[in-house]
């Protein structure tokens, strides 16, 4: 690779895409050209990379011609079209929707955990949804150290995980309730979540519904948290349950996260080894009053770990609280880390 | 008792007093009179009380001379020098704040689960914490039923509880992030805890800190969760963990449930008994998009349970989502309704 990659961005125009452009203005990986793709509405608009204007051009299976990375983030149903159609073209694909996550030929990765499953890719990459990724994060050191028998998560997560229009839906609901609106003058339009159909207000509230609902009355956000924590840790005994919360948060999804381990541990020497480990920036000093919070995650890279603390009555139980910027780690960033570690195991190339 | 109880409230101005005030215009308690205690400051302001002005009086020992029952809601320190001197001129208190909670000698009541611990009374009776008080709503009919082994619970706490202060902070602090001010001009004084060292903002932002650090690195807040359920459900064998969280929600505290019971249940038979269940609302319908919101508690007295859900892994698990109005059946109704039951039970006197 001489002259570096030439990269598309699908979805160029969304909170997500967004992120994916900063994030490949600061990426080691070596760059030719980007190209950004969206709906034909957003066509013709324009976005800065390192300060000179790109035109967005409309998604057609041809946009993919020449291209040799695609980072995709557009929704399930654009994807599961046009994926296939850029790993036709050559391009290798890195997924940010849930559409193929589960399927037994491509690998869901998160880089600081499982970045050999990278080798066996197929042309499609899947991104975890930003939830898992984050918990992945914190809890692989413990389970490589320790073993993992046992995750209990809830969730405490960020609108900007629904679009940019739940940012403004947030944004507005507020500022209605601020200027002493009641709550039956709002009228929610998109979460908890837009293909359901109810809608409910977000602003000063907790909505304990992120996704539709599916089996066993668990929602789609819980079940990928539980799915995928048995896929990118390749052990489908850990037992997970999920929780998941939306709040009136614009970005940085946080975790009160339970586990038990097969050997004991101190929280002291959780602490010893989060500190040294890839991604996770420790936080935990009650003494101080430090510990991770959502408004200081924002723009940050890494997953912050803190309130480490004992179980009082299981000896292997461990309690902490884990946050992270859901559009960076959990989605654009890591799909650019991705990216980059495709490019330093050398598998940027769709195999034959 | 002909006429009615005399009746004082001590905080009548805070967050709390001023909802124990409406829950006694509201009661089937007696009331001859009510009289309103505060600070000096607040000494010689009305407050109206079944349409008519009531002044506020400042809080002397002496004010409680000729009270029958006496409503505490003004801090700690407060209740720790007059609660005993009420009791010495013949008031029965009932304690708001955490003093006297775990008191060998106070019962600490819930009027759902533990109304026969009034009986050992000896002059104050100890209202417990928020968090705790809709938790032992819920679970109290499945330990009478399945038997509880363990709590593991995280909150999603409204700023309310941190008084009246806290809900102007949350307020301006949103108006000013709406604003695009950046989180840096924010002035935060009172949150995570008022008598803590640092303060952090709370808007669009989620604290995993609710009253100030203690034993091993878990919150006061925390602790009183742990205490407070082994003291109320008279059982300190049940495995409690907590993490308490504040989020920017102005009333109506959320909790995420995971319990252990002795024998299965199953989400069903749950829920046949949470309908049927004192102080409960069941809203538990995912297919209908039925569950507890914060938003929608605000100024209702019962404790509301959804998301009703066997754990995947262990058979005697079940996870929950339980919301209340922390102002209300967290602090002012569960203390007024502790005044009934005390009329109901003829325990309105104070022992010898």
């Amino acid at each position: 690779m001489e002259k570096g990659y030439r990269i598309a961005v699908v979805g160029a125009t969304g909170a997500v895409g967004t992120k994916m452009i900063e994030m490949l203005e600061d990426t080691t990986l070596p760059i030719e050209s980007v190209k950004l793709l969206a709906s034909k509405r957003s066509a013709g608009k324009t976005r800065e990379f390192k300060g000179a204007p790109l035109t967005i051009e409309e998604l057609v299976p041809d946009s993919f011609n020449g291209i040799d990375i695609a980072l995709f983030s557009a929704g399930g149903s654009i994807s599961k079209v046009f994926a296939p159609e850029a790993v036709k073209r050559g391009a290798v694909v890195v997924d940010n929707t849930s559409h193929f996550r589960m399927d037994p030929n491509v690998p869901l990765v998160v880089p600081e955990v499982n970045p050999d499953a990278l080798k066996r890719h197929k042309g499609i990459i899947a991104n975890p949804n930003c939830s898992t990724i984050q918990m992945m994060v914190a809890l692989e050191p413990i389970r490589q150290t320790a073993g993992l028998k046992r995750i209990i998560v809830s969730t405490y997560q960020a609108v900007s995980g629904a679009g940019a229009k739940a940012i403004e839906e947030l944004k507005q609901e507020a500022q209605a309730l601020l200027d002493g609106k009641s709550k039956e003058e709002l009228d929610p339009q998109i979460l908890p979540a837009g293909s359901d159909k109810l809608h409910y207000p977000i602003a000063f509230n907790a909505l304990p519904q992120i996704d539709v609902f599916a089996e066993d009355d668990y929602t789609y956000e819980e079940w990928k948290m539980i799915n995928e924590t048995h896929k990118i840790m390749e052990d489908d005994a850990i037992k997970v349950a999920a929780t998941c919360v939306r709040i009136p948060v614009v970005s940085g999804h946080s975790e009160s996260i339970y586990i038990e381990t097969e050997k004991e541990m101190t929280p002291q020497a959780v602490r010893d080894l989060l500190e040294k480990a890839p991604g996770v920036t420790l936080q935990d000093d009650p003494s101080q009053q430090v510990y991770p919070q959502a408004l200081n995650s924002v723009d940050k890279k890494d997953t912050f770990v803190g309130r480490i603390r004992r179980d009082l009555d299981v000896k292997t139980g461990l309690h902490m609280w884990v946050v992270s910027d859901n559009l960076l780690k959990g989605a654009a960033w890591n799909s650019v880390q991705i990216a980059e570690t495709l490019h330093e195991l050398n598998l940027v190339r769709v195999p034959n």
